[in-house]
């Protein structure tokens, strides 16, 4: 929401893009064709706006410009349609409601440049991927966002969120500034708890701390896909950095409608989670999963071995 | 957010009502006009929608009806001609940033009587004023609001923040039902260290300490008020609970465009709030304070004894 409203306020216009599936919080802007399905997602050249809530006011599906992930003509198609009324586009480089599959080099190049050429705004939502590189999962791209959502572990267990950019736009918030652009302040803005447990546990988990973790989640996909192939089941795992997702079809989707799950992989997911669930394994509803630094090769025997079990048991039906 | 949300979702309306300069957080609906000023906020009549952050979507303003705080007929009149669309009516009982003054019975009454009787939800924003009242402004009135929104104290120091409510419209954010008409999940909901934070504090804060610190604060405006008299300075204290706060004007505010500050009152609470800062005394920029149960008489004492020079500092100019 800050990030949007930043946006908004450095360019005075009030349309944002986002990412059609992309998560990024409840704010209705940001949450639009999150939960898009085949019925109302519309035609793959153009997106609907989808509301995700129940009363969302109608005018914010006209605010929201919907792009497909990984379609870069389409994409790019679609943004000039919008190009004098878009403030910036969001996107999260490896979206987790999107398969937690990579955005592609050429498709996050072609974002930056079009956003750069029409002065708009690149949003990076790394709430989730900060963790999967040391540096952000924006580092892996020759890019640099115009601004970055982060959350989750910068607080080192505790409620957080921050957003970082560019000097000029961040001059929007600057509470000394008559008018300040976008007024923002609140009763837990730099909470000491909150900062100084995620300054500790941003200084732990380094560089060699990242490295191998990674290291131990590449291994855990790699035995996921060894015991998918062993039980002959038509699954694949996605993912990257410390993150994996299981889809319960043969091959990696590429795109949310890719992504969106048959009632059919729905109904085998649910009993490969429950499984899991029934043996100390705790996944997101998605089929996610993400791993800690506190787990080692043990925990990825026992995760290996209980979706081999799952995989069989869907089989066996 | 979630409240304004919650009760789209449950009456499938759109449109929400709020009060002329209340503050209820930076969502740009919630926002609206909560910075109204002379040269943009319109007849009292009907006040015109004001945005806070540049680059709002003009539509927002569609979408938020803007009501006076304490004038009954004035809000009635403006709530019928917008009965259709609204999803609730918004308020603070004890608006901070509408002077802190306490929403009279009659205005808070007719509310009620209106939004029951059309079938719109009365959402009580109790973020500040929960500690103000043992169990919250709300009981100071014969009603039930249909949900409330809490947050600050409730952490007891953590972030937090929370929403209650009618069961049949917490309902909508039932993640077992399918759809969820507001799907409402986060990464810090019930954060176990802020509940249990959030649980202690409150425990504590139990009916004597609330009548002990209200006490206490009750004194810190009679000082005060006694200040201002020997100072023979033209100010006035308002508030009520354990909250405070200072008007450079005689005579106690009764709404927003009442208690908006003229560029000399303003020029003088500058003065006064630099003054009670230099000597150790910090106070909210709109001149409020509030005491927390570690403090005694010897603070008032403090307190009253740097308001008194203060003011005559001001004074001779």
């Amino acid at each position: 929401m800050a990030c949007l409203k930043a946006s908004r306020a450095f360019t005075g216009r009030s349309k944002i893009a986002k990412v059609e599936g992309a998560y990024h919080g409840i704010y209705d802007y940001a949450e639009i064709s999150q939960t898009a399905k085949p019925e109302n997602w519309g035609d793959a050249e153009q997106p609907s706006s989808v509301p995700v809530s129940r009363g969302t006011p109608p005018a914010t599906l006209d605010d929201v410009v919907v792009i497909p992930y990984n379609d870069t003509e389409r994409a790019i198609a679609i943004l000039d349609r919008h190009v004098d009324q878009l403030a910036c586009v969001l996107v999260d480089l490896m979206a987790h409601r999107i398969g937690l599959i990579k955005a592609s080099d050429e498709y996050v190049n072609a974002l930056r440049k079009w956003t750069q050429d029409n002065d708009v705004l690149l949003v990076c939502d790394e709430v989730i991927t900060l963790r999967a590189t040391y540096g952000g999962a924006q580092t892996k791209y020759p890019i640099n966002p115009d601004l970055t959502a982060m959350g989750k572990m910068i607080g080192g267990g505790f409620p957080v969120g921050a957003i970082a950019g560019r000097a000029d736009i961040m001059e929007v918030m600057n509470p000394l500034t008559d008018p300040v652009l976008f007024p923002h302040s609140g009763t837990f803005s730099a909470n000491p708890v909150s900062m100084t447990a995620g300054l500790t546990a941003m200084r732990l988990y380094d560089q060699s701390a990242v490295n191998r973790l990674n290291r131990l989640t590449k291994m855990a996909r790699h035995r996921i896909t060894e015991a998918i192939a062993i039980a002959g089941f038509p699954a694949c795992v996605t993912g990257g950095g410390s993150m994996f997702r299981l889809h319960m079809k043969p091959e990696p989707p590429n795109d949310y409608r890719d992504t969106f799950a048959s009632a059919d992989e729905a109904r085998k997911l649910k009993v490969l989670l429950d499984h899991a669930f029934d043996n100390g394994i705790m996944l997101i509803g998605t089929g996610s999963g993400a791993l800690s630094t506190a787990m080692t090769e043990t925990e990825i025997d026992v995760l290996a071995q209980v979706m081999l079990d799952g995989f069989r048991k869907i089989k066996q039906g």
